[in-house]
Formats: structure tokens, sequence, C-alpha cells
């Protein structure tokens, strides 16, 4: 299914946080206004902001505040990956080069800042206390889950459990920051508000783990970005665990920590990766986490959103970008 | 005068203060605690803590919420500081190695990150709209004009105007953060905050002013990092501008544009600086920034904050570091 088609619901209201997203980049500080413009421009597939909007569609659908709301989130999204590619020298992101390669490790670790603090002066526009402190524990969730993955690099002594827990700090902490601010926002009850948080944590662990399976089968054209990235900077995922799991003796991911810099390795885990079960066995782990965010949604009221909620689930496993 | 008799009035609540900060750093997580522990381990001079504690004392000194507001800007400060070394490969601050130098850019760009959230958490459990809102608009004035400075590095064509806002939306920014966060919270009517907002920006100019003074004239012991750092990132200050007027047609400044390399170019710099009226001149017109504090803080009721803000101005005058 199409997300056009998914989106359906809230299209017209996506429109607006696309407007809104332009007004960040008018500013009077004509290089700040094309570096806003550059990382903001719609490229992403806005699934977050989307989470937030379809969220506060079960009860009061509080424009005035969903909209800002819908806005930060991506914008904050925006701000991390603008730092990961810093972090990483990564040069190119959705087929574009990032602004990292375009203007250096300087301006984008300032744009950084900059727009993490727009996400925080936008989300404090609705006044809302709760989505105010919610927005500011998941920048820690997010950047204290970061540097685990940083102090981790090339570390193959890693359980399934810390993994998850690191995933979840990364992907799953902007999903649940997306659908609890949604529902707080729309006055949603308590019981309904923890639904969604359990679904949009759901949903961002299974995006997660696609998100490393596509790292690994993926071609460079679909992924906007070279095959193999997070393994090239150390990262450990799901697949290269399972790797370890399967060939402990030797394999090319261990390989690849006494040897760095050989990209033979990068290639042979590919190659190992796409011809075991390892492939298999991720996609049933994701598929495991849309089951329970597919059961989440039982709980709440039958509508539209809900409905586009599900959908969302399952165009989250088979998605190739 | 010493900073701790300058501090008396609030000495013991800027032990709380330091209570707090040491708290920030309690986390399961051991690198990132040791991380914190050590960007936030004393050895600044707390002047933004102090600014917001000594702004609360003219009304209703409220401490449940001006030490965490107090808290809040000194981390912000922090995270401040660790992203400036990182981006700009400083190795060592305050006599100490920077956290770029100990552990490299991509883990001082998180710890970053972690600071700002921390701040905004903290400040978030004012629960005061006011102050959540100022706090995301300081950090837009800081990331901005910070990028603005970094465009403009070796740019000589800067007129003093274009000069004194860069130095306003850094080091202003943050000291009338402070003093509006304090006035705000102790429910200071709306002409006392005003004015304090002043104060804290003619301070917040004298002491920036000051800090490329003494980036000329301090040793390296004295300033815990090596005198000329300013020019050596390429960023034109005002003894810099000044040269570059009393000598338009050759300088070492103008020099150091085209050859960038050449420690000597930074060396000559510094003698120009020192054997002439620049000094005196910089010292001049923080002097004006100074008296215009000190004029401010006549408009509030007499107490002792106000004798320490005005004994805080002078400081910023005479400090050697």
């Amino acid at each position: 299914m199409e997300l056009s088609t998914i989106y359906q619901p809230v299209q017209e209201d996506l429109v607006k946080v696309e407007d809104r997203l332009r007004l960040v980049s008018q500013v009077d500080f004509p290089h700040l206004a094309e570096l806003l413009d550059y990382s903001l421009r719609s490229s992403g597939k806005r699934i977050r902001p989307i989470l937030t909007l379809l969220s506060g569609k079960f009860y009061d659908y509080n424009l005035s505040q969903l909209l800002p709301m819908a806005t930060a989130v991506e914008i904050l999204h925006t701000a991390t990956l603008v730092h990961d590619d810093a972090i990483d020298n990564s040069v190119v992101r959705r087929g574009r080069p990032t602004v990292f390669k375009l203007w250096g490790a300087e301006k984008a670790v300032l744009l950084g800042d900059y727009l993490f603090a727009e996400a925080g002066a936008l989300t404090a526009t609705t006044h809302n206390l709760r989505v105010i402190k919610l927005f500011a524990q998941t920048l820690k969730t997010i950047s204290s889950g970061e540097l685990n993955q940083a102090f981790n690099a090339f570390n193959l002594n890693q359980s399934h459990s810390q993994y998850l827990q690191r995933v979840a700090s990364k992907t799953a902490a902007l999903f649940t920051m997306a659908t609890e601010s949604g529902s707080v926002l729309s006055q949603a009850p308590e019981e309904s508000i923890q639904i969604l948080i359990e679904y949009g944590y759901n949903l961002g662990i299974a995006f997660q783990i696609v998100d490393y399976i596509l790292d690994f089968i993926g071609t460079e054209e679909e992924l906007g970005k070279p095959t193999g990235s997070d393994l090239t900077q150390g990262t450990i995922t799901l697949p290269s665990l399972l790797l370890l799991e399967h060939y402990p003796e030797d394999n090319p991911v261990k390989r690849l920590v006494s040897n760095r810099d050989d990209p033979e390795n990068i290639k042979q885990a590919i190659e190992l990766v796409r011809n075991s079960s390892i492939i298999q066995e991720c996609y049933q782990l994701a598929d495991e986490y849309v089951a329970r965010a597919r059961h989440n949604l039982k709980l709440l009221p039958e509508n539209d959103s809900r409905q586009s909620l599900g959908q969302l689930a399952d165009y989250i496993i088979t998605r190739r970008r």
C-alpha cells in the first residue's frame, strides 16, 4: 500500500505541517535560512508527524496544538539526523549530500543545535507541560542511546537485550513521543494514551529492525546511501549479531573488528547475511513487534485513524526504503 | 574584590546548585555518568547561576523554582562550551583537557545534546511557560550567533555593529536568560524584569569584551588555554577589528587570512595589540557597558543582591581569568 493512501485521513493537515516546516527557514540570516531550508525540505517519509496527527484523531482533534507538535517532532528527528551524519562523517542520506558533506561538521553541529531549540520552542507553544517534559526526556533518551552506541562501536559482546534497549532509545523514543504527544494534546483518557505509547514503541522497534535489514539487503539507490553503512560505522546491528551467533568461530564481522579498514570484510558480511536465514529471522522479529502494535490498536476506538495506523504497521515491514 | 565576597548573599544556595549539578551525573550508564561528572564538575566561576539567584532576590525568593533554573542555566552554558570545543578542536579549557580531547568529537557532540536536554528538562520543572520559552529562544539565539561567527571566520569586512550583534547573541543571551528567569520566577513586576534583562545584556557584552581582551593579554596559565585562541580559530574579535582599523595597510591579522597556518602572524598580532592603545580602547568600551549595567541597578529596590550585582559588574572588568 502506498504511503499517500495510508496518510489519507490527515493528508490535508500534513500539507499544513509542510507549510510550517517551510516557515522555520524564514529567518533574516541568509546562511541559516539556506541550511534550514536544505535540511527540512521534504524528502523523508514524514512518518513521525503523521503518527502525531493520527494519534490525535481519536478524541479532540485540536489542530492549533497538534500542528506545531507534529512539526516539532519532525524537526527533532531532522536535528538528530544532522548530528548523526556529522558524527559518522556520512556524506549522503536520502540520495542527497548531507549537511555535513556540503557545509562541514562545524555548521552541522550548530544547525542541529538550532533545530533542537526550534523544536523545543514549537513544543512550548502548545503550553502543555506534559508534552514539554516529554520533549526534553526524549532528547535525553536519544542522546544517551547514541552515546551508548558510540561506546559500543565494534563491541561484539552485546546481548540481544542490550541491543533492543539501544534500538528502543533511538527510534522508539521518537515514535512514542509522536504518539504520546498526539494523544495527550487531543485530551485522550490516560488509558488510550498508554495504548498509543505502546503502539509507538512496538512500531518503532519494528521500524528500526527493518532499517537494519535494509542496510544489508537494499541497493544504494533504494537506501539513498551506501549498503552496509551501519557495519562501516562499527555499529553491530541485529543481522551482525545473528551472524556472530551462527558462525561463532570465524566470520567477516569478527575479522572487521581486527581489521577495520578492509572493505572486503563488509562485502563478505553482506553476502553471508543475504545468503543465510538471518534476514528471515530478523523479519520474524520485526513481524512480532508489528503484531503487538496491531494488537494495541484493537483497544482503541474504531475510526479511519485506527485503520491508517494499522496499515502503517504493515507498510513498515514491506517498505524497501 | 573576591567572587566569594560578592556571592555572599546567595553563597548557601550556590552550594545547593552544586549539589544539583552533581545529581545530574547520577545515571545508571557509567560512561555517561563519567562524561557528565567531568564536564559539570566545579571549575568555572558559576557567574550565570549566581545571576539567576541574585536576580531572584528582589521579590519572592522562591528556591523551589530558582534552584532548578540556576542549575539549568549553568548546564546550558556547559553544553555550549562542550560543543564549541568539539567544533574548534580545542584541547584545553580552564586548565583541563576538554571533553573533545579526552573522548573525541563524537562523544562531545552527543554529550552536548544530552546536556541541552537536561537543561530543558530542569527548566520544565519550574512549570513556568515564560522561562520555558525563554530557554528555547536562548538556545536559538546562541546557535544562530555561533553559526554567524562560523560563516564569518577570517572575514575582515565586519562592522562594529555586526561585531557587537554577534557578541550579544553569544554571551549576552545567556546572561539575560539568567537574569530574566530569576526575576520572572520571583514574581517580579514586569518593569523590574525589563531592568534586569537590560542589566544582564550590558553585563554580558562587557564580560565578552573582556574575554576577548584577555585572549590577547592573558597568560596561558591565567586563561587555562593558549593565548590568541580566538585568532587561531579565525574569530575576528574587537582587538583584531581595531588593529585592522589602526593599521589598514599591512598588519598581521590581514596576513593571517592569506596564510592561516603561520603562527608567526598570531604572535605578531598579540604583540601589536599589547603595545598599542587598543587594549585601553577595548576596556573603555567594556567600561561603558558596565556603567550602563550599574545604571540599570539604580532602578531596582536597594538590598544586598543589588549590591552584589553592582560588585559583579566591577569584578568583570578587573578579572584576569
